[in-house]
């Protein structure tokens, strides 16, 4: 299975959790960089991150919303951006698309066939018919938002829904959704993974005790507020990607951004260390 | 409000409640478009749709996913699509987008700014300050999925929260964060709007008499099973955008299509009549 071999291999290596989120802004780019077009700028100055980066993290998340904002120029700024991730490190499209099922598989074929994205973030609310066309690339994995890092969390994900709240259910329903690893080494691991932000380490912990398994995309750490040791002690060593963007791709406005958001990079591997020992 | 503004116009001219969803995928076109490429086959395609259907419906729906599916070319087509729309039909952006504030925020100004579209479809997941950044353009139309018109909207939308089911809960917390229009002729009418699928008739009338007053846009007429005689009783003559996709665009395979489409639309427009007298 290639996300979870992909996984696997990188962590062994790199032995860390760490996404870097390109969320990739042309207004916040050093000023060098504005005098070029949108989308040699971002191509640019994504290229110099990842590559300053690659070695200390094992996995890139491109959140399409500052993609699209740009248009066609945006749009090629994704591209190139996609194809400068070394293969060796996973790649995410943080899309959180969602849709009546013959419309999810237009999304599912975008992202897993045409861009070859290893890993795509999706949406729950139309539940299993809008799920399932991500879920049929059995050899990748499909990101369903379950508690999300932001305030807004609270207004539905939490309500409860029977004797549980509502991301709770998400998370068991889904599962019985996905396909598992016909690897018999590694039968236990799902094509189905959930987003469960790094500012409720509680829930993270408690839901680590529920699914130790399934692999969780960890957004929150930085600028939203999420603090590394406390979300390395709530995901008890289980497999996760733990995502960054601000903190690292904006560590420095200068001309030295791509040695800044190394150090900042190495500084969290650091953190995580300490918080693991 | 710029909104309502051109519903009401073009409600009065047109006497329709027809959206036409332009869901347009390239393997389907006629065969005499495929020997274009994919952005000039659809670009062209469309154009003939809405010569002639325009003055026949009130708004075109063009969902995303379709377009994305092509890439760069897909998204040429998009934008040239909405060009192609005349300026007194509705447009709406079917995206279904929706993430953390600063995020969101990237969304909206793609969709209200940069493409200038009159509305946008959002998912509720992830709560207020997922949905805010495009309630900011109050003289646009947010449209928030609330029961879909799809099978899937049985898993999660209907699971009940309190003492009633998720997807009211959604459209009475989703209101209170809306705009009301400042035009003191048009108080009651809210920026927020709803997507509430025809397939389920007996719930869409008992919305209606939860929110009279409300914009709904309501898929799933045609291909998705929804009946417009029940529809259109449920709905009460209250606010709406009534959306057909595959059976208006698709209605004939050969060169004659868009005069099927305009006689499929005029079709629709005789049994919305039938329904209300």
């Amino acid at each position: 299975m290639r996300f979870w071999k992909k996984y696997h291999t990188a962590f062994a290596l790199k032995k860390t959790p760490l996404c870097i989120g390109l969320d990739t802004a042309f207004e916040n780019l050093p000023i060098h960089l504005q005098s070029k077009s949108v989308s040699e700028a971002i191509i640019e100055f994504n290229k110099c991150i990842i590559a300053a980066t690659s070695d200390v993290c094992i996995a890139y998340k491109i959140n399409l919303a500052f993609y699209e904002q740009y248009g066609i120029e945006g749009w090629r700024a994704f591209e190139a951006t996609l194809k400068a991730i070394p293969d060796e490190c996973i790649t995410i499209a943080d899309a959180k698309r969602g849709d009546i099922g013959n419309t999810s598989k237009a999304y599912a074929t975008t992202f897993f066939d045409r861009y070859n994205c290893d890993s795509v973030t999706v949406a729950p609310y139309m539940g299993q018919d809008s799920v399932a066309p991500f879920l049929e690339f059995t050899d990748r994995m499909t990101f369903i938002l379950a508690l999300t890092s932001n305030a807004g969390s609270h207004d539905f994900q939490r309500l409860q829904t029977g004797n549980k709240p509502l991301y709770k259910t998400v998370i068991q329903t889904s599962l019985a959704w996905s396909h598992a690893d016909t690897d018999s080494q590694l039968n236990k691991q799902s094509n189905c993974g959930f987003v469960v932000g790094a500012t409720h380490p509680q829930e993270l912990a408690d839901i680590r005790t529920m699914i130790p398994d399934v692999m969780l995309l960890i957004p929150g750490i930085g600028a939203q507020g999420g603090d590394v040791a406390a979300t390395i002690a709530a995901n008890k060593r289980s497999p996760a990607l733990i995502n960054v963007s601000r903190a690292i791709i904006y560590a420095s406005a200068e001309s030295d951004f791509d040695i800044a958001a190394r150090n900042s990079a190495l500084r969290f591997n650091a953190d995580v260390r300490n918080a693991e020992s």
